[in-house]
């Protein structure tokens, strides 16, 4: 099972693709989408947008993960961040993929534990789950952390329904 | 010269045609996008930026006016508008279409003349401006007001020019 993981935010975009393998997760992309500052406001969605698309169409994810938003520090960027999130969801719509959503108390426990834990301690169990040696900026880790959740619900999913299956036998 | 207003809000999305005439403000079309409440979220805003897409197929406004956001209840309520608009901002931007933004202010005072009018008092001077006899929706009348404001400053542009044309001659 491939997942892409997308964390979206006013600033940059980040994006993590993985594999669920035998031996563990298998990273097959990341990184961070940052239109031209020069751009006016509604093409640079439009570009967040459609690099999300072609991600999907280059990598064909069987589903997407994203992180609920709750947060902002204020009323005008929780409007931006609604709105480069709005341009995300579309081009995820538009792909025909599924989509789930995390709160990120729920992605910071199924990386590290503990749903409180900071943005650095988030990164450092990600690339230490990845085996990541190079640096990862803190949009692509929070993305990447995303679809390590995501997998490991479905992962434990699979685990009930084969036991359950298991005992009905 | 024709205009389309658009006021993406979390419930429903207005928008209104207008062109301008020699006798005033010509009507063409005004309405509300509201997706099925049953579709999940991401796929709701990909129906609203589709309807967009094809409001602007069908009609070919010249160019696009919307509301500046600067204000929400909370940050739940920004998060949800921001989401709409992007979706919208995608749509317009995917049409080719130049986007104006208008502050509230000055939407409230090209059409009653006063910043801080109510909500039913922009939709009074709205509908007595374009002549409009039935109900119209407060978001088709925000878009409406929106488009208003934009051909009032397009029309003030074109008199500044024409002015400083003949001055030169």
């Amino acid at each position: 099972m491939r997942v892409l993981g997308i964390d979206p935010g006013s600033q940059s975009t980040g994006f993590g693709l993985i594999d669920s393998a035998e031996s563990g997760y298998g990273v097959r992309t990341f990184g961070t989408i940052k239109p031209s500052k020069r751009l006016p406001f509604h093409l640079k969605l439009h570009e967040i947008g459609r690099e999300v698309g072609e991600i999907i169409a280059a990598h064909a994810p069987d589903e997407v993960a994203i992180e609920s938003p709750f947060y902002a520090q204020n009323i005008k960027t929780a409007i931006a961040l609604g709105q480069v999130r709005g341009a995300v969801l579309v081009a995820v719509a538009a792909s025909g993929c599924a989509l789930f959503e995390y709160s990120a108390l729920e992605i910071k426990k199924a990386v590290s534990g503990y749903g409180q834990a900071e943005k650095q301690q988030v990164k450092a169990m990600v690339k230490a789950l990845l085996k990541i040696e190079g640096e990862v900026e803190t949009d692509a880790s929070d993305a990447l952390a995303a679809a390590i959740c995501h997998l490991n619900t479905r992962m434990f999913q699979k685990s009930v329904e084969e036991s359950a299956g298991g005992g009905r036998r």
